[in-house]
């Protein structure tokens, strides 16, 4: 389907039901493209290219297009896990065949896929005679908006997506407030005070919802994005490294998708499989090991400091023979982890986390130490292998905890070792985690050096067999699709902020599905009934009611879902807590019913091989009534409806516990109206009832 | 003998023979030390500290003298290997314990060993309660030359040593010049055109001989030398890491030790046992295994271009199949290495160094690529089961290549992998090399990093009984001592240089024993019988004679010592040969007869368990007749002695391999009268005649 030549003059443009992308050359040679949806311009002409080191001009500019391919493709594909049992990819993909009318004659191609919800598009650098090695300096990418949208943005942090968001005009974006204010992160490495981090959503005046990301990030860093506060466009930021280069790389290669979805319904931004579709096919490894589960955790006993991940206070604490002293307060002992297998066996909760196992954490963080942790060695009084054939005995699983403390070189010269040692032990999960700054030094949780080391831990946990949940990594771009083993990630500002700092405002979960959440699986720890006085600190608070700690396990989809109370706190609500034990982690199918970034979420989901569907519904600060009809449940079929409903005086800051119980007979043909109290949300299990 | 306090005005000082320290502090409470030499100043006042990031007055200012600990000692001990079987310590050793008239009471001692021919003094951070983690943002040591002395330097580059040193006067120096025209490096960093390298040899105008360097460099930068040209003042310029910081520590702490080594004999310095003496002893790991030997290799073909370390002539030719396509030009293949091996095997070498044997090198540097080699991919002209087996059946020891290409992060990742590789295939010895730039982006050759980096290789090498050759590596400091499998480096401008740059002027090997070679054994791989039109380019030379070439054996002492060229050109030369297939890799004794650096060496050495001497004796490109008395034989004793001398005619510019062999027969009252010519030199072999 190639063309012979196209003049410059010439427009390319390709199309997918209302979304339209134009391309164009300029009298310079500079490629530009525009985006509309049902005839409304979206992207107004943006530039694109890259800058090479050491070159002005190379695939940037001197552009001619020597041939243009289409193609059509419409295809279903079944993940592994996720909300759907089955994804259907029907694009039209239009790839720009460019050469340079420079010396070296270069060639680059530009891909665009263009779905009905959006555009996904990249670089493409074909091998080639007159380059092989180059370094990116600058990716020329732009944004180009059409209005002064309302913007939901946290700063762009090249170590942190921890930020809670703020909602903004695009010309009112300054992080700097931000950044200054945000209190409990680790490392923050803000270089421009109008850069934001993607996915970036936001709203425009006449109601289109517009989201920019990226999808399928390998060997390439992060994508940020600045912002012109004056012309409303938002050019790529790349995540430099150590000497500030962005991306060291080798024709042939590809770069990840820069992705816009697009819709004038808010609902169909959640329900968007555009940047699945965009990341490669699983390899065919055998996957069939890798289950979704809930886990508890010795965890959140920590973050409220109720005990701690270390076994002395001190590193200097050492008896005569040099060992370490006790200090009566480490939480992953050999009695309280037995305590939880017994809880998550009683309560058919299928994993358990065991944080501050090993030896290191007297001294984990913020010295920029490379060798903390060597993966492997048990604190004293963690009888590792009574308690893992203990939990074995339970049919409870351990998903150990490997704490690099931002150490990846550490971290990569004992992997084999850690790997070994958990294959031995039987452990198929880890949680790994990145707190502190990075060693390499210089380098960025988010640059392309970090980006291969994630990518590197995933391959030898596929090869090991291991499920990873990984924390403060570089937010997903739907790379669950070609590794079903990276089920979850953290990065982004999860439960745990509460626990350590000004907390979460009720508008938080709101927004996650809109932004952090469009990459993939979030561990946000949700289920906590506790929610107020964490730790004893009556400034620290949970800002959700308990019934929206439920709703948390239908709205943010994980296959790896935390059930992160204590086990004592949910011993309180028997009643409630028999949400989240049946409450499933794979789904044949999910509706988002009604969604409003900032204000409110409710999704349905029906559970895989089974005909029980469970509903979510959230709001922000402000209360609401949940009035939906329930024509998503099968025709002429009754279901017993348990409703979970925050009580009528329930509100985030009073009274957060106070819930309602009631269970009803309903069909497809009823509607179902619950209200929603302010900071409030609801559960409702739908379970279809024999003829 | 700690004394209980010191008034400021009080000057502490040590001596031991000549050599004297005087140490004092000033009204701000810093600390400066000086040194004599018989009364004559070597050092004058000098400041002594440490400047911790973020902090002003942290270890260099507010100190009090809290107690002095003065102590004798005087010991022997037998290095592993060496140029003599046993070295004598005899010193005083003063700490100086100091406390600062700060808020956090900071504790530092200092201490000075005093020997007969120098000092050594480092920094010692104890453990205390206001300190723990603390990164090191610049060392204050000076050393404040007493004269405008004569300096034979290399500029401090933080990546290379392989340079070519200037002579000049203190006040003269500047790099610039000699960085911008060196060629053949891969990688110059060099921030401060008036920074210097260490070992740093000077004489003084009334014929003292002074020698800066360090010792037992762990965990720590490597230390060079910033000169202030117009006061003489050479000041400590640690080697920065990515970000700009220097050291990253944790207290308790010791610096490696500054050394000055002092004489009035230019000999002295060459004997010097000072840096050996301050490194630890070795631990008391098995190390019998550890044997010196000389080794040929398949490296000096490719040197001259007569063959080449990659297969392919690109990782582009590929075949269909995707396999690279052979350029018939690779060395390391199955009949070259069996050739080889048949060579080693017929002439009693008993090593056979192999380059290029594994996949990689059709891309492996000048691109900062981090995933280059995997250390254990044989090329597919190389068969090295066939290869290794045949080596094993003739006796030949194979000395594996791991080329890094200075992507350290890459090798250690593959660490284990390639150390079992090793092991599983009986081969006891590795060359390592880090041709490129550094990574970890940022980092150098010679910062903490990669000092750490060398450690934990040498540590993997311990523990496997693997034997390292390390190119490309931080000059040494006398950490064979205590890792005596650390058996030689390159980091310094070698052989090699001859063929891909401007080469080595005669005086170079007779300026390395006062610098390069004062940490540490140096991987020189000297003879070279085919001195000229190196490769078949007229421009390519070896600037030495022949006999000069012989004479090296045994003025660079190396307990792995290559005999480094072609077979064929061996075979041109057989009789000649024999001293290289004679002399010895291990002494009982070595005496310096003469030398002056820049101008001449003559070394006598007694081979390990026997009464034979052999003599080397090399000169810069003046022609010098060599007189000296045998007083070093047996009294009363006839020794055969083989003269290898340089023919009448020979120059290192023409007839360079003319020489002529002589047998007398000699006692220790009499005298041997050598001609060297013009960049010559001569060896000789004393065998002890039976009664």
């Amino acid at each position: 389907m190639g063309l012979p030549f196209v003049t410059q003059a010439q427009i390319t443009e390709v199309a997918m039901g209302k979304v339209k992308v134009q391309v164009n050359l300029n009298g310079q040679g500079q490629l530009f493209y525009s985006m509309l949806f049902g005839g409304k311009p979206v992207i107004k002409q943006s530039l694109l290219g890259l800058k090479v080191k050491g070159n002005d001009t190379l695939f940037n500019k001197l552009f001619e297009i020597i041939g243009t391919d289409v193609t059509e493709t419409d295809t279903t594909w079944k993940p592994v896990w996720g909300e759907v049992s089955t994804i259907r990819d029907h694009h039209k993909q239009l790839t720009l065949r460019l050469r340079q009318k420079d010396a070296g004659r270069h060639l680059l191609n530009i891909t665009f896929r263009v779905f009905n919800d959006g555009v996904g598009f990249r670089y493409e650098i074909p091998q080639q005679p007159n380059i092989d090695y180059f370094i990116v300096e600058k990716e020329l990418t732009e944004f180009s908006m059409t209005g002064n949208h309302q913007t939901f943005w946290i700063p762009g942090d090249y170590d942190s997506n921890e930020y809670s968001y703020t909602r903004s005009a695009i010309s009112k974006i300054d992080n700097k407030p931000v950044v200054e204010t945000t209190g409990g992160l680790v490392v923050q490495t803000v270089e421009d005070r109008y850069s934001v981090q993607t996915p970036l959503m936001m709203k425009s005046a006449d109601g289109l919802y517009i989201n920019i990301h990226e999808a399928a990030l390998v060997n390439y860093p992060a994508m940020q994005l600045h912002v012109n506060t004056r012309n409303l466009v938002f050019s790529a930021a790349l995540v430099p490294d150590a000497v500030g280069n962005m991306a060291y790389l080798q024709a042939p290669f590809k770069t990840p998708w820069r992705t816009l979805i697009v819709s004038d319904h808010a609902e169909d931004i959640l329900s968007s499989k555009l940047i699945l579709n965009l990341n490669e096919p699983s390899k065919p490894n055998d996957v069939t090991w890798i289950k979704p589960m809930k886990f508890i955790g010795i965890w959140w006993e920590m973050q409220i400091k109720k005990s701690t991940w270390s076994f002395a206070n001190s590193a200097r604490e050492k008896n005569v023979d040099g060992n370490l002293v006790a200090s009566g307060k480490h939480g992953a002992n050999t009695a309280n982890a037995k305590h939880y297998i017994d809880f998550a066996a009683k309560h058919h909760i299928e994993g358990l986390l065991i944080e501050g196992w090993n030896t290191g954490w007297e001294d984990w963080f913020g010295n920029w130490k490379e060798n903390v942790f060597d993966f492997v060695t048990p604190y004293p009084d963690f009888d590792i292998k009574a308690v893992t054939s203990y939990a074995a005995s339970k049919g409870v699983k351990l998903i150990m905890h490997n704490e690099t403390s931002g150490s990846a070189t550490n971290y990569e010269r004992k992997l084999d070792t850690a790997f070994k040692f958990m294959n031995k032990m039987g452990y198929g999960a880890i949680k790994t985690g990145y707190v502190g700054r990075i060693i390499p030094r210089g380098e960025h949780h988010d640059g392309q050096w970090m980006i291969n080391h994630y990518q590197r831990v995933t391959d030898k946990a596929m090869e090991k067999h291991v499920a990873l949940d990984v924390h403060e990594m570089v937010r997903p771009t739907g790379l669950h699709r070609t590794y079903p083993n990276l089920m979850a990630s953290e990065a982004g500002r999860g439960t745990e902020s509460n626990a350590f700092s000004n907390g979460n405002s009720p508008d938080h979960e709101t927004i996650l599905p809109f932004t952090r959440l469009i990459g993939g699986p979030m561990d946000y720890t949700p289920g906590i009934f506790k929610l107020n006085n964490l730790g004893s600190d009556s400034s620290k608070r949970v800002r959700t009611t308990l019934c929206k700690q439920l709703a948390l396990y239908v709205t943010m989809y994980s296959p790896l879902q935390m059930v992160a109370d204590l086990p004592e706190n949910y011993k309180k609500y028997p009643d409630a807590f028999q949400f989240i034990k049946d409450v499933p982690v794979d789904w044949d199918d999910t509706k988002v019913l009604e969604a409003e970034p900032g204000e409110y979420v409710s999704i349905v989901r029906n559970e895989k091989g089974s005909s029980d569907w469970y509903l979510g519904a959230i709001t922000n600060e402000k209360p609401r009534t949940l009035n939906i009809p329930l024509s998503f449940l099968k025709k002429g079929r009754k279901y017993q409806v348990t409703i979970f409903a925050d009580a009528s005086n329930a509100h985030y800051l009073s009274n957060p516990e106070l819930y309602t119980i009631s269970n009803r007979m309903l069909g497809s043909n009823q509607k179902l109206v619950i209200k929603l109290a302010p900071g409030g949300g609801c559960a409702v299990k739908f379970k279809l009832l024999p003829l």
